[in-house]
């Protein structure tokens, strides 16, 4: 196998999956040339003149639309662990005798277990996209035909729209659809909030089926899908476990060190003169996140500050903000409980977003990099702020992307994260999979102390007169060896068998997921 | 000139502007292959972090937009005859020296008068839309270099998204805008409601550049149009002038004769069965159509029967309809008075919609085609049905076609119009310029009766028992002539020499308009 060696030390090789792959370059280096991917034309002579397109099975829908082996079927992932659509859409063309396919969701849940049956028969191929949990654990095992690609959320737009991964049929759940096949997820009983996460898939797929268990007459409003850009529309029962899809309970921390790191963090953006009139930030709906807004409440709250807008994925915690002035916006990609669902549905300043409006690198910009701090997670950082949100320390792929390396953009990027986990460091020499550029890491806080990225020189002033715990990251590293009883045990891995390739946002190839050995 | 005889028996040339063209095959005869147009992959990394875009002058926008002799530069035209930009935005390409250039617009007013000045000094060679008025005239006294290129709205986004067209600058004027690009059209001194018919060139063009009077801090919300496709912003203090972007009083027609045509409309839908619960319609922004929505308003609440949507181009008096719970939603195109405006902004049941959504006839289907009744106007109507709404019986062209020839995809399309003009026939032999076919156009609604297509038995059959004074309309056209003196004269035109092209929906050329001979 032949390879080159990117801009970040990390060994790539020159295919995946029969493929060549461009190396990560640095930030901002790779400026691609050409156009965007082009979807056929087609004519209204070929559609009912009346706007019905309702066909009466999904298996009458795959056939009209022309389903063979070695498609490309994407999904998407608003119904999160409640997705109730893609087992039996691949149920059905495993019953129609399709092989070699190539899924492309959005990303995947412990729910799509099961796909792992088509992985193991030749239904399905590969899967380009998360795979979390028993897929990534199978995907690592060396177990899958072909090799995974990893993409975030911003990333998989970009590649669909310019033609890296072609759709020959997306598959879109949607929670209200009219006959024509306009589109939105703000109601129905699997009310998920947007469909932001299908809007590539609907406007570059050769052709679109829309799916929904609820019916609605023409027109569908707001059509967050466009009819216009959809070949059939299927009614099942039911497409989702409203249960699974959003979480009634999305809860803060109670774990103290937890408390602790959403506490300084909340401090540091306060300490730092982030947090001041019109201010910008995201933050994920972890429960260091819920805390973090918690106490980033109070301080606004105290200071008489008001953010400008602030970025979802949303939950209560958010909308709080929302209704009590704290925020002029949420700008929101996913709903994570039915207090955004309904936020989103009811206040026209919750406005729903897409990976094109806020992630693409190829675009004319995006809002990721306008926010002024965003507060993420890792699975590892290393000492050089190089961080891993794919793989655990044993080389198990067991994560998607989401949107991690598109925030990575921001103003101020924050790792608010415990030392270590299962008396594990999380901080290491190396990460086992670098995920984001150390570059765009601009302070990680642990409950053991806050260490900035030496880079970021102005931060690092900012906080002079603070008490907060600013430290190097090599001193907390040190610490927590001496916790643990040293640094982590490389995993055994098979360098000669990449099993999944992680692509940064401009396509280009940021380091690979090798073969575990058991 | 070499040429063919297209399907309505009108000689077509092999090229027009030098670029070959497709003949009219028929309705739904002519299905496209190929793909979409393609627009160039950008990257972030070209663009400001901050999301700032704002330069400091027009003339700065279009030097780093690159302008240079022979683009393509497209306008839109939701200011209408109070547009403020685009004659600027002209003068400042002549100022810089550019040549050749073609003007793409979405339809132009009498306020583009000026033009004419910078089609003689060479600075626009030709235009590709609508001329209303004085340029119209100049078309048709074959003055301009180039031939023009009459396109229907739905038929220049298909134009746009097909290729035909290919946009280097678009410029975007905008009543509400942010520094990013986000735009609408909701807010601030120039608010004209919406700009779907700038989406295409936000598309697709290689650079946009948005031109507000009113910047707002982002995010600009709602954003019509996308700031991720947009270049560069210039802040000008005035880009349009309020009073002529919407008219406070659009008025209902007084004539005896309009509004007798406008009830026998209200009166054949109600009593051909068509004004049902749920039903759907458009009708324009004109006098007849006014007053036409306020007989059938009158008949809605004597029924008891409710809309399920209407189409704008929305005035009060459609306004009317969805406040009092006379229609579920208005799916508007254009919003022709501040009642409209302020609708579209505070009720989300009053929706904005696009030529994408409405018209595109190289789309999924379109929601032209789902409409129960549409109610048109035309310049002449022959005795085959087959209308023209550009051209006057003299032979001047000096209307362009809106959305007209999208709407004839109706269930039942209406034309509604008086019998004669200025002591002119309406009602001919044969048009002087074919832009719909007869074929679907289904009533013709005079003060002087009613025709219905002989292909239409349903809607004759419909009528029977009504009192309504339906006739052929040969009886119609022999009527008018006998009070006009006779059929018109028709006009004297170089055969040689054609002017302009009208093209159907699907981008064939149904017919083309030749030089006035003085």
């Amino acid at each position: 196998m032949n390879g080159k060696i990117n801009a970040l030390g990390r060994w790539i090789p020159e295919q995946i999956n029969g493929q060549p792959v461009i190396p990560f370059q640095g930030i901002g280096k790779y400026i691609p040339e050409g156009r965007k991917a082009a979807p056929p034309i087609v004519s209204c002579a070929n559609y009912p003149k009346d706007g019905n397109k309702v066909v009466n099975s999904l298996r009458k829908a795959l056939e009209l639309a022309g389903i063979k082996d070695g498609m490309t079927i994407s999904t998407h992932h608003h119904f999160r662990n409640g997705d109730k659509l893609t087992n039996k859409l691949f149920d059905t063309m495993a019953e129609m005798g399709v092989k070699d396919l190539i899924w492309f969701p959005s990303a995947s849940f412990p729910c799509h277990e099961p796909i792992i049956e088509h992985l193991k028969s030749g239904v399905i191929h590969h899967i380009e996209g998360s795979m979390n949990g028993s897929l990534g654990r199978f995907c690592t095992m060396g177990k899958m035909k072909g090799q995974g690609v990893l993409r975030s959320h911003g990333g998989r737009y970009r590649a669909v729209q310019d033609g890296d991964v072609h759709i020959d049929i997306a598959v879109i759940a949607a929670p209200a659809a009219d006959p024509f096949g306009n589109a939105n997820a703000l109601y129905g009983k699997s009310a998920c909030g947007l469909l932001g996460f299908a809007l590539a898939d609907s406007q570059y797929a050769d052709k679109v089926i829309i799916v929904t268990d609820n019916l609605v007459p023409f027109p569908c409003i707001p059509w967050q899908i466009h009819g216009n850009h959809v070949d059939h529309v299927v009614v099942m029962d039911e497409i989702g476990d409203p249960e699974k899809i959003v979480s009634g309970t999305t809860r803060i921390t109670r774990s103290p060190a937890r408390l602790l790191i959403a506490e300084y963090t909340a401090r540091f953006i306060k300490e730092a003169g982030i947090m001041k009139d019109g201010f910008s930030f995201q933050a994920g709906a972890g429960g260091i996140s819920l805390a973090f807004i918690s106490f980033l409440k109070k301080f606004m709250e105290e200071a008489g500050v008001k953010a400008g807008w602030v970025r979802g994925g949303s939950t209560r915690h958010l909308v709080e903000l929302l209704n009590e002035g704290l925020t002029s916006y949420i700008l929101d990609g996913q709903t994570f409980d039915l207090d955004g669902v309904r936020s989103m549905r009811d206040n026209p300043n919750h406005v729903w977003t897409s990976p094109f409006t806020s992630y693409n690198y190829h675009g004319k910009g995006n809002f990721a990099s306008m926010i002024d701090v965003v507060i993420l997670g890792a699975t590892e950082v290393d000492v050089s702020f190089n961080a891993n949100v794919v793989t655990h320390t044993d080389g198990l792929l067991l994560h998607g992307m989401g949107g991690w390396q598109n925030c990575l953009f921001a103003n101020c990027t924050i790792l608010a994260l415990p030392s270590f986990r299962d008396r594990i460091p999380v901080i290491v020499d190396k990460v086992t999979t670098i995920c984001g550029p150390g570059q765009l890491i601009d302070v990680v806080i642990t409950e053991r102390g806050i260490a900035i990225n030496p880079a970021r020189k102005d931060l690092i002033d900012s906080l002079k007169g603070s008490d907060l715990p600013v430290r190097t990251i090599d001193e907390i590293k040190i610490e927590i060896e001496k916790i643990c009883g040293g640094p982590p045990v490389p995993p055994k891995v098979d360098k000669k068998r990449v099993v999944a390739a992680i692509e940064w946002v401009d396509g280009t190839v940021i380091d690979v997921v090798y073969k575990k050995i058991d």
